[in-house]
């Protein structure tokens, strides 16, 4: 996607497959299921930061959510298509996160998203800052 | 559907109708959704009965989950169509119910299922006693 | 919501219930199953204009997709949560139209949106002409 | 599982990985969605057969639909679990299909299920005979 990131690093990657599942009566994958992929695109990016979310949930309390997403939907996918999910870190804050995702089949964009995301205490569903360790390790591997 | 259960009580009806979510690329409902139209039919007939599963779930941490179901795709059901999830009480033991559920469209049945439900302390995820006041209700009200 | 919008007349309103299927092990609605309520909303606004999109596909091979989207999540919402989803026309054109969509509990405004949709021919997955008597229903009920 | 399958081909195995939209309040994987498992897991044993369902529908009008379906839950997989999808050709048909499937975690069995799947003409939703071809290859791989 974005051809004028020249000096931005590499995005993360996480390859997936459509299913029936992910598709709609007019044979496309319906729109709402291009946000799993993200989601999925951007749990992976954290795991190969070293950050499981269901661990960090349970030791700190923490989850991030999104806040905001901006979305273009440019191409349909469909059934048994391989995808590529693509992220690349955006801004890093106190308390949140902005990536910019998108969706690539044989190297043709199909969606492009930015995703706004923070951190949450999940007991009180409040704002909390992001751990100094988890920003440090964004910050060092932007892919 | 049971054309059988002659004596048994009126069953419980409750209304949806089929959005894009629903289908797939093949023109119908994806045979997973249905699984989640039972579980709106079941959770309107607790509502029905007095019962709110999110407020069961804080004020004593009992969670009902499904053991076991066997569904029959009879028919299929496509966009728009608006279809009725049937419910009726099949037996209630000391820690799980049965219940036949069944989904029509104008009178035609298109899926039928027989489901186990288990009461589930939620913290331990170990069977619990069915509180008596539920069982009861369901008993004297067994659609 | 949108409290500078005095004159604007009023959206459309359809009200749903959230399921367990709509929830996330974080205690809250998927991110991406707030587009789904979304969808409903505009499928129900579609209707009350005479618009029925299963006909439509059958009988002109017309088709609505989503081009582009911006959300805000503002609060969560839970499990059992009545919830309304409003619709509202911004702008109709040749071939799309843009939409304000927002959701609220309790006249509380969970998550906002901004959604533009193009009509499709289905077969070509083309941009083709909005129908006259479509874009003349929405502008004469704009909601 | 079937620990009385002595003889039986080692079933087919496919990977994934509990995402969030898996999960429900619960704090598990909501009960509909190993049904997405296990078609995943049917989609890739049929890729393994050098079958796409894709290419098949286009090419033939035949997609494969789930007739009936019997379902054990044995214990809740949550968010990040690595999970193995297993497949097992049970019976082959002349427009029908039976499959053993079961999910698990750790060689610990999560979920035991019996699949029938007919074989259908998509434009008139009827049974129709497997191609010869398939039925060959699903029964030289058994898995």
């Amino acid at each position: 996607m974005p051809p004028d990131n020249r000096s931005a690093p590499e995005p993360f990657a996480f390859s997936l497959r459509v299913y029936y599942e992910d598709t709609d009566t007019a044979g496309v994958v319906y729109y709402a299921n291009y946000l799993r992929y993200l989601e999925r695109g951007r749990t992976e990016w954290l795991r190969a930061l070293g950050i499981e979310q269901a661990r960090l949930a349970r030791e700190t309390g923490l989850v991030f959510a999104v806040r905001s997403l901006a979305i273009e939907y440019l191409k349909p996918a469909r059934l048994d298509d391989p995808l590529a999910v693509l992220t690349q870190l955006d801004a890093v804050g106190r308390a949140q996160v902005t990536l910019k995702q998108w969706i690539e089949r044989g190297g043709e964009t199909l969606v492009e998203a930015s995703v706004r995301i923070a951190c949450l205490d999940v007991k009180k569903m409040k704002p909390a800052a992001l751990p100094a360790e988890i920003g440090k390790r964004m910050s060092l591997n932007p892919h």
